[in-house]
């Protein structure tokens, strides 16, 4: 992704070889902040503040802190403690626990000398096949759109998102982005009705930014709006991004995303969401009720960040004082009101029968992972 | 209603006799400032600029706009111009045009010179009604409150509002939330979920505002957060206001509203719609879908009003710089949907055959009512 000229991944190794630059997203889109981290405890926190968010581009975070811990202290010691700091920081987004598991199976199986390189090379390996996995996402995503637009007879193909699940969230590309970038650059006319998505406004804030600096139309939109939109024929299919998907095709996402599909379902709206294979959640077995949800911070909703008249970032009280909050995070799409998934291996029913036909080497899943042993 | 001790209506005569006193809802919950009208431009700048709103209230406060006018210049021109000016303030809510409507046949029935004294007569009539309205469906709605609680076991009964029908909304009591304080009054243990409500925030500012001055436990939870709610049994009702209902039923209400309807069917929970019958639009014949649906302006979702650290008012821009915006107010909650309409006269099944139960001298409305001469 480019912005203002510049080619950037939001997470790279910074200048001296071995800290580690992302994007500060709290910041956005008022200002593009770097932000360094140099331990362990800067990963930890950067992914508990939403500093980075976006479930693959936690769990690349989450690679890099291990990485920045093994630099530190390579012992057994210092990775169970890792992985545990790292582990506890966001419960839901399952691409965390994927990421934590594969560098300790790697780790425990590497000299402890030569863990901290060992580390290094995982974490970019992990990033790497994000960014392969999301433009995989574009190349499958952009068919669909291709095809879905060619009932409108010229007119933009009207798309519906959620969230921020466009480069920000990842390491380049975006999930439910890719296709939308990869359509448009490809000539395909679209209109994103972008959802502001309260109370962290990941998409004014994040996916308003990023489809501004690509050039691709956009309309945002209040959260509540979006029904009233596909009752009046304006959406021709929702895209959305993922945190977690079961084994069955349900989808957990950032809050709000069940009332779209709702609302979707109930119009003939197709709806979508988009996936690298690392959110899938193998070991899920069970009712989707049981699956962890992050309750955050009250200061989320009664606070609003933005910029006064004279150009001051501040925040600012939005709810009536000393009112008790309630602020899940995310909420469970059940599959049956989800069309389909789309994942850089490509498109399937969101169904067990259709994600094991892309992921065959799964099908034998016992609803058991290797579990971080810092966990 | 009671604030800081005093009883209030939204609306009353101002100690001068003549000129209108509201409360400028634009302040709450930061501040509690009446605002006084003394023209019909006035009136008709209050209900554009939401300084008062509601589709109860917008109804009085036409009504009493019409007396001022009627005060100033009592001629068929004055009245005339009256009325298409207050008419063309707020396409959506039908109390507007219902009140509009009555002050017209009311005045051109009655000589140029008792013109204005007729006015406020029927102002403050109209302005009764709604109080004495709003009573009876806080009756009604408590004795179904009260049996839904019975299923709870002594454990508060928990009610999801959208937007604000309350007190704020009427002259006194509200619409959804008469049920509320009157079963809270009574007893009934309540916990009310008080959905945001973007993008003017009413449910945070407003409704929350109401319920902590009248002591009922609540809630406050972004729009986003319903659906994830009911998914987990959280919430044994919802029950919201209106605009504008059809005679089959269709509940117009604050945008967001279809949204939660959906997921209170798809969880099995019960949905009702509180409502006056001024708000049923008995002229109404056709596809909802053709119900005129106000685009407010784009400022309301860009820029959020709020109280900063140093208890200054001020607004902030949220969303991403030269963003467009689309701010639909308005979302229509198709029938099938909605579980009970409460109104004044009782609980009614939201159909034709039920309203027409509840007010049989309309069962033969063919689809016409009168307008006012100036709409």
């Amino acid at each position: 992704m480019r912005v203002q000229g510049v080619d950037y991944r939001t997470i790279t190794l910074a200048p001296d070889g071995w800290s580690v630059s992302v994007i500060d997203q709290t910041q956005l889109p008022f200002e593009f902040v770097l932000c360094r981290l140099q331990t362990v405890a800067d990963a930890a926190a950067a992914i508990c503040s939403m500093v980075v968010r976006g479930a693959p581009l936690i769990g690349v975070t989450a690679a890099y802190g291990v990485a920045l811990a093994m630099r530190a202290d390579p012992s057994d010691a210092s990775l169970r403690h890792a992985l545990g700091l790292l582990a506890g920081t966001r419960p839901t987004a399952i691409n965390l626990r994927w990421s934590l598991a594969r560098m300790d199976g790697v780790l425990q199986a590497t000299r402890v000398q030569a863990r901290a390189e060992r580390a290094y090379v995982e974490a970019l390996a992990i990033a790497d096949e994000d960014v392969a996995a999301c433009a995989a996402i574009g190349r499958y995503g952009e068919a669909m759109l291709r095809g879905l637009a060619a009932d409108r007879a010229g007119q933009p193909l009207r798309v519906l998102t959620h969230c921020n699940a466009g480069w920000l969230a990842c390491v380049d590309w975006g999930t439910a982005l890719a296709p939308v970038y990869a359509a448009h650059d490809a000539g395909v006319p679209l209109h994103v009705y972008v959802d502001e998505t309260r109370p962290r406004n990941q998409g004014a804030a994040l996916t308003a930014f990023e489809l501004g600096a690509h050039g691709v139309p956009y309309t945002v939109i209040a959260d509540n709006a979006g029904g009233h939109l596909m009752q009046q024929g304006e959406i021709d299919l929702c895209l959305v991004g993922s945190d977690r998907v079961t084994p069955n095709g349900d989808v957990v996402n950032k809050i709000g995303t069940y009332l779209k599909a709702l609302a979707a379902h109930d119009n003939g709206v197709p709806f979508y969401a988009a996936l690298p294979g690392s959110t899938i959640d193998w070991s899920f077995a069970g009712d989707p009720a049981g699956i962890p949800i992050e309750q955050r911070a009250a200061r989320e909703l009664t606070h609003v960040r933005g910029r006064s008249g004279d150009g001051c970032l501040l925040e600012v009280e939005v709810v009536a004082a000393n009112s008790p909050v309630a602020n899940p995070a995310f909420d469970v799409t059940p599959s049956r009101l989800v069309t389909a998934l789309i994942t850089e291996r490509g498109i399937a029913p969101a169904t067990r029968e259709g994600l094991c036909t892309l992921y065959p080497e799964r099908a034998g899943s016992t609803g058991q992972i290797d579990e971080p042993t810092g966990a």
